[in-house]
């Protein structure tokens, strides 16, 4: 993660919910239409959860635009290589978003 | 996971290298071009590994066809219904695919 992207969600060890909540901000308080977020290792499947609940709970045109699935490479504190997988999601808001 | 697909392979609760074998016995024994990876819940990340796993080990010209993400109804023992999402990931074993 050396550069940060704009619009990116980058999935971490916290809740669900608060990851969400930094989705909903962005789709209507900045108002942008399209965000990407990105997880490694065991935080993919919560990466999917939260498109699945924005989908469920708020945006019902939530759109998938790109999913990709790739490697990176990640220096540990002891300055060692290791090979970790990786998913971005690209989603877009959708017509008649509603304002939360 | 009502009816079953052909060259589908459906990741649980094993360690990763059962399914990887399961994939590498498709690609050279049964002579399969592609096969479909599906998971559910906190065994996406898994499959997402297992792609990497054949594309680094193996299969160096592996191609990502599809990519999918969607919700799954589940029933459990006492009839609840629950959504779980999941992943489907399509890959193809690309030219030149070794013989293992």
């Amino acid at each position: 993660m050396a550069e940060k992207q704009q619009n990116t969600i980058y999935i971490g060890k916290k809740p669900l919910m608060n990851y969400a909540l930094i989705a909903i901000r962005f789709f209507n308080y900045d108002n942008v239409d399209e965000i990407k977020i990105r997880a490694r290792g065991s935080n993919i499947c919560k990466a999917v959860d939260m498109v699945e609940y924005l989908r469920n709970m708020y945006y019902k045109d939530l759109i998938l635009k790109d999913l990709n699935i790739f490697e990176e490479e990640v220096t540990d504190d002891k300055g060692n290589v290791k090979k970790v997988s990786s998913i971005e999601i690209t989603i877009n808001k959708g017509k008649n978003a509603p304002m939360i």
